[in-house]
């Protein structure tokens, strides 16, 4: 399906372009200019040189306290508004152009004639298919997603998956550089549309939704309930590692025996699958190798420090009630 | 449908009974005795009292850091496995026995005959309905869910809720008493299955265990996506707020306008709720609220705070890469 793609070495990329002047095309920038690279931002319109400079001049405060890489300025910054000398000498391209679909395709039809052919093109895009983003673009064995999460600049997530005619190559490239990059790269083992992370979180937005269409709660009631309950555990071990420490000794799979029939009550407008023993022996090994060795107490420490940390946090940033 | 109640002074409880010696009933029991209080855990079996214990002194350290009320001490613990006497000068009473239907069923009907009128007892049930756990209760008026999140002892939400035969009065009541204990109550306007972090919990949960079937990502890759992109934020604002501020300057007006039509995306298996006007309002006023006169740059720079704080925390706690 796809044609061979070898990348220059990942650990010799110097200068990132970054498309567009939003949020995290500029989260982006500021994320790379931190790192040391050479960037150059692309805007569409030359009027929104401000706010790029202001988005990047207020994650610089967060970055700098995260810890800046040596040769690290925002003096490194390019602003160019012609997309074609903007990508000329870029060594990895970054597109975080707006989430529409013919919009991209037209784009991604110009990079594939303009950007070098060793080089790596990763879309921002938060659910789109590279599949249909590439189809017009005559180089898109180079193309990957590439997602983060927003603000760019500090959540390390980055969602890699290609396209139909992606090179499995381009997207080991990303994943390898994207790590050199300090950042934490997820590989999807399928395309499926909105990717991992975001299709969780649609999850809840959803479900929100509804109850919020019901009436069942209202705006605050879903924040309310996220941050003072699940939120703090899922920044510190997602949910399978949560449900396996749930079990206490016996873990994920005393969970699963107590649990599982809750799988069947009306908990979420989703409907859940069937805990075959397939899915169940899949939870169980993934969890105790989440687990990594740690016994049920340490988990249990690591994770009260965590939140305790999360509280303290939170009451300085917000005070106390 | 529901005789009235007139609860104790919520200022005034003194004794505590947490009935169930599992992770939830025990860490009550620490929780409760680390904010003062007398504490009688009723365990099932004699046998239970060691990791009773052992649960309760593995919180206690962290509920030290967190800080202790005047007065608190593990000394205040009264462990027993005779239930009426466990019950017999209780100012509240805490259940997290089995969650199974017919033994809390059983189990309010004992409870209603022999806890005093005036005394709330509230169920850390994390889906069951008081509707249906109070049916054999005669003193159903003062039963209410009163559900945790665990470990009870870190986390603050608990959500309330009564049943169909629940006062008014004693919903009130614990909400109020919660409150004073330190907790953050969450008074659910409609008795739903699931109520509200558990139904956004099972909607993550359902989706994962869609994606773990289907191979389209393990568990590893579950807990990886939100520990490094959704949950830090949850930790610090909930879904709505962090839409909200994903808006930009347009706030979440802008991101329905903008992100809206992603509802009619397959980006999750459950289906979402028409973007209605009534509730596009909903939202919009929601959020407006949940800003609470916070511009743009305020909420940002909180978020960014309490990012940088989880990002130190973890790498205190799990070390670095």
């Amino acid at each position: 399906m796809s044609t061979a793609f070898k990348g220059r070495d990942p650990h010799l990329v110097r200068r990132v372009t970054c498309i567009g002047a939003g949020p995290i095309g500029a989260g982006w920038a500021a994320y790379f200019l931190a790192q040391g690279y050479q960037v150059t931002s692309y805007i569409h319109d030359p009027g929104e040189e401000t706010s790029l400079r202001q988005v990047i001049e207020g994650a610089w405060s967060s970055l700098t306290e995260m810890g800046l890489r040596e040769g690290a300025s925002m003096d490194n910054l390019t602003v160019c508004s012609d997309l074609a000398s903007a990508v000329a000498d870029a060594d990895f391209i970054q597109e975080s152009a707006p989430e529409m679909l013919p919009l991209k395709q037209a784009l991604y039809k110009q990079l594939g004639d303009w950007v070098a052919n060793d080089v790596v093109i990763a879309s921002s895009t938060s659910g789109m298919r590279m599949t249909d983003i590439q189809t017009d673009c005559k180089t898109a064995e180079r193309t990957v997603v590439g997602h983060p999460f927003n603000p760019p600049y500090l959540l390390p997530l980055v969602e890699v998956v290609g396209g139909e005619r992606t090179a499995a190559e381009a997207v080991d490239w990303a994943a390898e550089f994207y790590r050199i990059a300090g950042k934490a790269p997820l590989v999807l083992k399928k395309e499926i549309p909105g990717f991992i992370a975001t299709r969780l979180q649609e999850a809840v937005w959803r479900e929100a939704l509804h109850m919020i269409s019901n009436d069942e709660a209202s705006v605050a009631d879903i924040d309310y309930a996220i941050v003072n309950g699940p939120g703090p555990r899922w920044a510190i071990m997602g949910p399978c590692l949560i449900y396996h420490l749930g079990g206490g000794e016996g873990g994920m799979k005393y969970c699963l025996e107590q649990f599982g029939p809750a799988l069947k009550l009306p908990w979420s407008r989703l409907d859940a699958p069937e805990l075959t023993p397939e899915l169940t022996k899949k939870l169980i090994d993934g969890a105790n190798e989440a687990a990594g060795g740690r016994d049920y107490s340490t988990l249990n420490r690591q994770r009260d420090a965590g939140l305790i940390a999360i509280h303290k946090a939170r009451a300085d940033i917000f005070g106390r009630d």
